[in-house]
């Protein structure tokens, strides 16, 4: 229903400046008019409560051939809705043999909610209606609005104002509204697969039209819901308000999300991190991750790493679980909804088949779970139920003659394996990879209770197991309406295949690992007066670096020592004081790439050597029109050690980002790099560097100094200080390349700072 | 039903030496006895044909209480098989209802094949008794053999004697027989999940009791099987002679093949070089790419590769898909087995959902598929079937209003729009996710007509349209009964989801695009005499740098000048010949980490300094008890330019392995090495320095000079070609590190070389 991402409109901009600085980066800044957002008002979780807890329902605009009303009639049956449906027209008597009133004022009382199906123009009236009848909640079908570009924000501005001055809460418009299994309520205009299984799965999704497919695979994976609400427009109602709602939800566990965008990032943290305090996973697949995605980035260190890369650290930062299929995301939520907690990564694998425990084994080893040995207790017990020729080992392969062996009991040997298992000292769970229900239910009596009575044994395991056991089919069929019935009447959740099937364990056990130690945002740091000074009196669009480099030594960044010169002579003096060679840049606010234009000389030796340098690069500059040159900036080079780049970066969603890297071929190269949104603790910043590909090098690797991690990390947060401290928004770009590390020295050998000109 | 792989007889071996050798590569020897395998005679085609089509079957160890002679039964019914099934046991009359013979040798006249079950020491009597009775062909289901140590593997060569010599050819022992649904024919004895649909995929799985779940995801998939085998230990027909079969098979179009390893890498690469020949896609599961699996690397280069590096590869090389679950293998196989193959990249998209677009979107760009914008043709045809909001671009949301519309045609606009697609000139093939069947017919017979309309619409256009056009279902779910009978009857076949279908478009467009560029192996080259007697006159474990070095200078490999000399004084003369600064190495066979010892110095200057380093090395060298010491070798030393590592290390089952790799982090920190078997061509060689990430350096980035690849390329095969003059299978490694290399210098600047003492 939502338009597909390159249907969004397209953000302004305009490349307004490529080049090349003194360093290796190249910097590309796009003048990005982000659309002025009316600040919505938030929904109390009481009134979200009542909204998607309807007992009566009206369906304005509802007609015999209306397919919509018939999703709606439908879906309210799947749920099991059981109140009032009241169609609305104002020609029909009757609509699918109920009565209909002509409008919602003719009701007898006032519904809960009103579905509105009516065309775009028709809208305000009918939320008029809604007024005068006393309807406080209505869910918008109609179209035609914000995603219909400036005249459809307008309407769409309109409708909020004229829904809240009534005092009427809104989904959408453009959605296609929610399922709530619990309340029961079904106003929602898609259909439904049947059955609709009531659970522990809450999902909202910014893409209404994919709730269907949604719905499909979580019945095929014998997943129930609490609520699912398609977002639509989010005119009134936002993703963060439903992801509030959810986290409040008694009925709902594991919260599912599909994202197309995040739009309030301030309040979808606040209810991320609610969630994360709640102890409910929240699993998120969000598109925008091709280039066809988004918006271009701002700078050399935001083009490296990409839009969506921002977005990834932004969910890792909340602790969010991020995934890439409709498959992923409903097979972890079920892992995490339906089965106990694995503990730890040591995994026990119980399997009928040598190539499962290949599979297995292949997938744990790319999610760094283990399959440690069993005891010897565990092997000497297990022993006894394998054929002579087979191996009590983990992972274990009871072998297939165990099946084909006759059935007097219920347990096969996998089961006893199973017993086995769960105390071994040394696991923290157990993968079953043992059971197999047929579509259907035997015809042979026996056989369907024997099985009927191993389930039920295996549940009571599960349930009662020192150690979690989480059982797995094999490949991701579905699992049939009797193996449905069967496996949760006793309480087992089959895992969808051994692939998506790792996958969500290696998600889970990342989830579980990292839940409580999301940071809340650092405290705002309370900059100093001099500092706040130093950049509120800058209003150029771009800094001398002198004046950049003073910006960052209030905020206690090293710098390279470096003089700034006039003359030719006071540069030679200059190079004799800081010692050969030197380096010689020209310093000018309107020349933010100085290399190209040959503004700059490196290595400079002697006397002689740096007057004639200093002539060049001030030569250099006077090509550039208009350009006022503050004079030229000598500094001594520096060797050995280990480059840097360190930039910050403003994400036109999220606000400054913070990206580190090693220099050379490790950002040029491999765009091997580190991003966090600001601010930063120094922790933070040790663990960014901790995930830089290149990172043995600041350990010392090739030879290089130790660096030394505590004086670094410092460096790095005070440089995002520095960044915060640039006022009203208007930083652009702050970007350091190098900052020189050796051992516990470290310096800003060069410095770019751009900000909004006013 | 295979044991797993960690149960897998693990290869003898021992470290033999660590340690650093002048250059920064670590390398790791293992001694590895290779265990002699009993050349298996190749079976012919037509033999395997017969065997895989039987006309009678005979059950040999059969009882009402046999699970196996249950599963037999009900797998022979499930493929159709209508011939004469003669249960054969001593003490039963009948057998499931079914009248028995006592032995083979009572059976009135001889079957086309005996499944033998009987327990392991019955097997050689039940041979006699085939033979006896004249029959050819035997499946043997019991253990006990190769897979059971030494003594099992002596019972199974006894056991292919024993066969042989009858005339009989065996599958297994330790398998579960084979299906084949054309012949029909069934002797296999694990349970198929119904209908077992016949179709143009082949199978041979060397884990047996992984067949279950496969056949259960190829009937979800509704993807139909021609013959799948379980190989069991392969004693007389091989997964190469079954791939050769299926080659030739007329009803296999593609080929999946679950592989636990290759063990007759010759013959498997020529079958499946029959396949690409043929234009037979072959998807290949292999496990093992965990540490767990398979062997320890030989060496530094191989232990970075890993041995599943070299699997890839030769896999790569033989033009074969890999995969890594069991849902892509059939995935990847359904397409291009139902599908018309795109011609290329250009993809249109249609579906009824904002979210699909955006899902496929992202994984379009992660397998590099254009979604270019339609033509203003396509545009403007498409246009009047889509709501007045709605945008007619690629990727293409109908939007579900189009489903919510009453419904007087089979026709939707999704259909309009894909008849538009088809002719737009800049695609080359169109997605089509527009389809979604219910599980079962509606009751509704109108809808239920105009659906089975629409499908058969659908269909003509599928085998009309001017390009591909590739139906898709949002999610992963099981293609129901209903779906499946409607869908196949009109030749159309749903990929899985977006995830697994994007992941199969991708293995699909790369394997049409390499098709028939696979590459030969390259003609042994003849070696010089010279080269053969500099190789065979060295029989010592490992070799001294001048004796590798006179090996390689032989294979006109270009090598840094160097002296070899036995006084510090000639020493110094040597160094003011090469020129200043110098490296001293000490030269033993005995002393393979020269550096380790401290018996390497470099960038030494000046007579006194080199007269000292001499003294330096060769005192180091004494310290090693045995060594035999040829001298100090002085080069001059090298700077500027790129390093690269090459290294040739032996698979244990695919013989030499050449790696290649750019020196410092590249390799040290990044494993960034490509691989390929020996021999290799120049282009060859070129096209692994393409796949290095670091290969933008070789190219000239950072400033260096750019390499003369042609240069680089032919000295590269030049040691890959020293590597294989080594006679006997006796290399153990040989490796360059650094390879020197400034434009169109190219030069060894140290050598390791080691091979097995005889």
């Amino acid at each position: 229903m939502r338009s597909s991402p390159a249907a969004q409109p397209s953000q302004k901009g305009c490349v307004s400046g490529v080049g090349t600085g003194t360093g290796l980066a190249v910097i590309v800044l796009i003048e990005t008019s982000i659309p002025t957002v009316s600040k919505r008002v938030s929904v109390s979780p009481e009134r979200l409560r009542e909204f998607f807890a309807p007992r009566s329902l009206a369906v304005v605009g509802a007609s015999d051939t209306s397919g919509w009303a018939q999703f709606i009639l439908a879906s309210s049956a799947a749920a099991g809705f059981s109140g009032p449906l009241i169609p609305v027209h104002p020609r029909h008597e009757t609509v699918f043999g109920r009565p209909a009133v002509p409008s919602l004022r003719d009701l007898a009382e006032p519904v809960d909610l009103a579905f509105v199906m009516v065309p775009t123009d028709a809208v305000p009236e009918v939320i008029d209606d809604a007024a005068a009848a006393g309807v406080r909640h209505a869910v918008v079908l109609a179209s035609g609005y914000r995603e219909a570009g400036p005249e459809g924000r307008a309407r769409q501005d309109q409708l909020v104002a004229h829904a809240a001055g009534r005092g009427i809460l809104l989904l959408g418009p453009n959605c296609l509204g929610f399922l709530n299994t619990h309340a029961p309520a079904g106003p929602f205009a898609l259909s439904v697969p049947l059955p609709l299984r009531p659970g522990p799965v809450g999902i909202a999704l910014q893409s209404g039209a994919l709730a269907s497919a949604v719905l499909a695979f979580a019945r095929s994976r014998a997943i129930g819901v609490s609520t699912l609400v398609t977002m639509g427009n989010e005119s009134m109602i936002s993703t963060a308000d439903v992801l509030g709602y959810l986290v409040g939800d008694e009925q709902t566990r594991v919260i599912c999300l599909f994202l197309e965008e995040i739009s309030e990032p301030d309040r979808f943290a606040d209810a991320a991190r609610a969630a994360a305090e709640a102890g409910k996973p929240v699993v998120v697949l969000k598109t925008g991750s091709s280039p066809v995605g988004q918006v271009a980035a701002l700078a050399h260190t935001g083009s490296i790493a990409g839009d969506d890369a921002v977005v990834e650290v932004v969910l890792r930062q909340l602790g969010l679980i991020r995934v890439a299929s409709i498959e992923e995301l409903l097979g972890t939520a079920g892992l995490l909804a339906y089965d106990r907690w694995p503990r730890g990564r040591r995994m026990g694998v119980l399997t009928s088949s040598g190539g499962a425990c290949g599979l297995i084994a292949d997938r744990a080893s790319q999610h760094d779970i283990a399959i440690p040995p069993f005891a010897a207790q565990t092997v000497t017990t297990i022993k006894p139920h394998l054929p002579a020729f087979a191996a009590a080992h983990n992972p274990l392969d009871v072998t297939g003659y165990v099946l084909a062996n006759p059935r007097e009991t219920a347990l096969t040997a996998v089961d006893h394996a199973l017993d086995a298992a769960v105390a071994d000292p040394g696991l923290d769970f157990v993968l079953f990879c043992g059971l197999t229900v047929p579509d259907a239910r035997s015809p042979d009596e026996g056989l369907a209770r024997l099985l009927e009575e191993r389930v039920r044994w295996l549940g009571e395991r599960i349930a009662s197991a020192p150690i979690p056991v989480i059982p797995i089919g094999t490949t991701c069929v579905d699992v049939s309406g009797y193996a449905r019935d069967l496996t949760t009447r006793h309480g087992v959740h089959l895992l969808g295949g051994i692939d998506l099937g790792m996958q969500a364990l290696g998600h889970a056990l990342r989830w579980l690992e990292n839940h409580g130690t999301q940071r809340h945002p650092a405290p705002a740091r309370t900059l100093s007066r001099a500092v706040r000074n130093t950049a509120a009196s800058q209003t150029a669009s771009s800094w001398s670096e002198a004046a950049a480099r003073e910006l960052l030594a209030a905020c206690a960044v090293p710098l390279v020592p470096a003089e700034l010169v006039t003359s030719a002579e006071a540069a030679a003096q200059a190079a004799r004081r800081l010692g050969s060679p030197v380096a010689l840049k020209v310093c000018s606010a309107q020349i933010a790439h100085k290399s190209d234009i040959g503004g700059v000389a490196l290595g400079v030796h002697g006397d002689a050597q740096v007057r004639d340098a200093y002539r060049r690069v001030l030569a250099a500059a006077q090509t550039v029109p208009g350009a006022f040159v503050d004079g030229v900036l000598v500094t001594p080079m520096r060797s050995g050690g280990v480059e840097l780049l360190v930039g910050v970066t403003v994400d036109h969603t999220f606000g400054p980002v913070l990206t580190v890297g090693l220099g050379g071929v490790w950002v040029e190269l491999l765009a091997d790099t580190s991003l966090r949104i600001l601010p930063v603790t120094a922790d933070d910043v040790k663990h960014m560097l901790g995930e830089l590909r290149g990172s043995p090098l600041l350990r010392g690797a090739r030879g290089t100094r130790p660096a030394d991690l505590d004086v670094l990390a410092r460096v790095v947060t005070n440089v995002g200080d520095a960044a915060l401290s640039i006022p009203n928004g208007s930083l652009r770009a702050l970007e350091i390349n190098p900052l020189w590390v050796n051992g516990d020295q470290v310096e800003a050998l060069d410095v770019l700072l751009v900000t909004e000109g006013s």
